[in-house]
């Protein structure tokens, strides 16, 4: 992987990461997002650049690992059968654990509703070397809690500080705590799984009518599903502001899973080729010990075993 | 301690408040500050007026703890012996500890410098209803990391992100977290304890001389004394730059030591009034119910030892 012999990743990936992102400069609408782009792609296609990215994954980590600099902050957001699970399944596949954590968050805790709304989310922070993933986040906090008031009432803030700018200043906290992490060595990459309400009718019937699938089915998910409009408008503000050069959001077409994760792998990849990784490098000094450890080593293997059978 | 029935505090304890206070507003010139004010006091009237905060603050803790709604962050900053760790205890002497917890700082461990640099101080703030007092904080990594640049080295921040910028990044990372930590129901007072460098010599001669204070001397203090001028000035700038309306900081004169006292009850107990803490109101349904469980209660004690012995 000499970085001579090869286009930058960000080139060769472009047509599959460019179009999704967006940074905050220009306009943001939703609705002029499709759900069910495929990128030129069929499965077929989609497979090998899976593949690829995977290994190209996998070998960034182990630098990253190695490194001991940067970490990588992965977001994800979606509604309710959007993919979420299944995309990291699938993109992470044979990563290193010991350098990858997942979290979900779920309902908050009462320990964690004893907090700031963001200090769960503080605390699992990937270390420097590592991935973080986080399946639901933060964000949520500015989004099930503002469709559903009576969860903002459970976070127990002091009445005189909940005002109508609560989730301007949401947004507002969020994107300075997100700046502070990127300039500390976290890269953030926020990824909102996009479908259409009809790919998620059809996800749900798949739940209901496969026994190893039900598990994954809530009857809570129908009422949500019932607020469709009023997520998609708040999904809309989230993303139009919170999206910032350092944190952009990446808006995946979701409906076809397989092109969801070329999208979210492609900008995974593309975005650590970009830190230029690479093994910690040893100098002439060290070099010179390791030369007289080797020789000591192999004159101990070539003296027999009395030594190493002390 | 009716509301109709008193001045508010701020008005009573204004003098031992107002003029070290600085709120961002206006300019900052640390040499200004006198280190040895005692703001028309003498022992004997501090000790009065410790002693009426102390009770204050015994009332205002409970109420805190039971309304569990605000959380009360207090951080200490100083030079060595500037009067840090005793004047925490003295004036949180008799708090009740379940409500109160004191974390002092030290140098980063490694798993600590794994994470961004205000981390480990994030993952100690204070839970609603509690006060949480930092020995130190994320103020040292602009402060002592600023004067002895290793130790911003060790912090393994990817090299391109550590720029000339960084003091101002930090300054202006630091001032964003704690608008979003009040926005969230977090009080945030901050107190530099302010003394003289002739002070600091009498106060290290006497932990040489006397043997129940040798533990608290080390050789590296005798270090960073030389650096004075350095740190005198690391602080004016911290001071100037990460003081708000929400998160002032309060130089305190700590050449006398109750006077310092005086200065940071008062100030604490301040803000606690300003937040109209109370115990949680019982509605009528449940002064009902309450009513109906008291005469239960009492009837079964009427009916003699049979329903309790079993």
């Amino acid at each position: 992987m000499s970085k001579k012999s090869r286009q930058p990743l960000a080139d060769e990936l472009k047509p599959f990461i460019a179009p999704f992102r967006f940074d905050g400069s220009g306009k943001f609408h939703l609705k002029s997002h499709k759900t069910d782009a495929r990128g030129g792609l069929d499965r077929e296609k989609a497979q090998a650049i899976l593949e690829a990215n995977r290994k190209r994954l996998n070998d960034f980590q182990e630098r990253l690992y190695a490194q001991d600099r940067w970490s990588l902050l992965l977001i994800f957001q979606g509604m309710d059968a959007a993919g979420k699970d299944s995309a990291i399944k699938s993109i992470f596949e044979g990563v290193n654990p010991q350098g990858c954590e997942v979290y979900s968050f779920k309902q908050p805790t009462s320990h964690e509703l004893d907090h700031d709304f963001m200090w769960r989310c503080m605390i699992a922070l990937p270390e420097r070397g590592r991935i973080g993933i986080f399946n639901r986040s933060y964000y949520e906090e500015c989004l099930v809690t503002r469709v559903h008031p009576e969860f903002l009432a459970k976070e127990k803030i002091p009445p005189r500080l909940v005002t109508k700018n609560i989730w301007r200043e949401r947004f507002e906290d969020i994107a300075a705590i997100e700046r502070y992490l990127a300039r500390n060595g976290t890269v953030i990459l926020k990824f909102f799984l996009n479908i259409s309400r009809e790919e998620q009718r059809k996800r749900f019937l798949d739940r209901l009518e496969q026994p190893s699938k039900n598990w994954k089915f809530s009857m809570g998910d129908i009422a949500e599903r019932a607020l469709w409009p009023r997520y998609q408008a708040v999904y809309q503000d989230i993303v139009r502001h919170t999206s910032t050069a350092t944190a952009p959001w990446h808006v995946v077409p979701a409906d076809h899973k397989w092109f969801a994760r070329v999208v979210i792998g492609s900008t995974i990849v593309a975005a650590l080729d970009r830190l230029d990784l690479h093994f910690p490098k040893v100098d002439k000094a060290e070099r010179s010990e390791f030369k007289q450890v080797r020789e000591a080593l192999e004159a101990e293997g070539k003296g027999g075993g009395k030594k190493a059978a002390k």
